[in-house]
């Protein structure tokens, strides 16, 4: 349990609402733009993950918010590390999940705004600026704009949606191979949907999300969403995924339980 | 050459926008409205094919227009078969392309509405009903709503990147190892793109498209869009796509040349 009181969770709320606004504003002119984009290897990983001007202007943006209103919080984001690493309550950020799509002109990316109290994700918000779609988990449940989410029920693999942002993620060997097997037992996958696809599991149009090679602010957001839509996000032995790494998420419980047991190889 | 006249086809490219507005109409209520879902299996090749009342209410809303204003014309469309299939000119019609993507509630489906003068697409429509988006090629070229959509230069397969609906469209042997051999080559790909993907290479944000398993209403709308943006649009051997099958979309002519090579393992 947090520490906050709902009405102290809820006045965050709007605050990330407005670090969304902010990060947006940034964002959208960037998008199909034509602008020339920065690559960068992952350090030791060799997979492409392009980082744009956008990125890093709402990054800044937001960090300046942050900095103006709760001196005293904490910022984790992948562009700028992690500054006030004793604080409280730490704001986990990516302003743009997704680079891929971003880059290819797919609105299926997102800006990620999380608060951790110490012990978990709080409050969540996925924010598409494109399509001015803005999803949100918090003390008073979980949104798109202002319809309440909830996914729906699902137990049984054989009927179920799988989304996962690409095959890549997972490492050769065990790991891809768990995945193969449990992708082989659903009734529908589709690859390229980073955060848009836990979005869609909290409104109830997708049952499982799986994805590997998470960092903190890949995850942190989401978790709040799905969790406040009735769904569970775990790591794929049913602890938490806050840190990152890998990532079971599902409208079901049973259908969480039955998926852990395929990746499990039991 | 069509025999049709640039005036001519400009009347028809008009009709065309008014096709797909009926189907949008049709379309855009029961996009995530939670309808159930009615699963049809492709034949003999056993993939998930759902088919929604949206797919078969737009494509009864496309056929009476076209039957009312044109009725010497054919129709050839997946939910209805190919109708006057003896006409000079056939409309060539998928109301949703992209079906997993629809009933998974992400947004990168399309309308596909193409016109064939007996020898190939003359114009072609993709339009997303909900992005409120629609992509046209025709004989004033290749445009995003007004915006006049070019392909942008990318002669290297090592800069180029690539989109893909799915792996598994690919049949297991030598054509997946193709598609394998050629996703290795490129910087960066991305699966779950349906006909948005050859939106985004007119536009000049993706390089190729590569697929299989197409059928005629799949790509026939693509390709004077990409085409006419200044994109070349083929089968695997260099002929044309417009019967479905393999398709490799580029738009750089030298990339194309350079994918081809790999694809055929010269």
């Amino acid at each position: 349990m947090s520490a906050l009181t709902d009405q102290a969770l809820r006045e965050l709320m709007s605050f990330a609402h407005r670090l969304a606004d902010a990060s947006g504003e940034v964002i959208r002119p960037y998008f199909r733009s034509g602008l020339e984009v920065t690559d960068k290897k992952d350090k030791g990983e060799g997979r492409y993950s392009p980082v744009t001007a956008a990125d890093q202007g709402a990054e800044a943006a937001i960090r300046k918010l942050i900095k103006a209103f709760h001196p005293d919080h904490g910022i984790l984001g992948e562009e700028h590390g992690h500054e006030n690493p004793g604080a409280r309550l730490t704001w986990v950020i990516d302003p743009i999940d997704g680079t891929k799509a971003f880059i290819t002109g797919l609105p299926t990316w997102g800006t990620l705004i999380a608060l951790n109290d110490g012990g978990r994700p709080v409050l969540g918000v996925m924010d598409q600026p494109i399509l001015r779609e803005r999803f949100s988990g918090g003390p008073d449940g979980a949104f798109l704009g202002t319809t309440r989410l909830k996914t729906r029920a699902c137990a049984r693999l054989a009927d179920a949606a799988l989304c996962c942002t690409e095959p890549d993620m997972f490492a050769a060997g065990p790991e891809r191979e768990a995945f193969d097997r449990l992708v082989r037992r659903v009734s529908l996958r589709r690859f390229g949907t980073d955060c848009y696809a836990y979005g869609m599991l909290a409104h109830g149009f997708v049952d499982l999300v799986v994805e590997a090679s998470m960092a903190p602010w890949d995850i942190q957001a989401l978790i709040p969403i799905v969790e406040r839509a009735g769904g569970v996000v775990t790591d794929w032995d049913g602890g938490s995924c806050a840190e990152g790494g890998r990532v079971l998420a599902a409208g079901d419980a049973a259908l969480h339980s039955e998926a852990m047991k395929v990746l499990q190889g039991r």
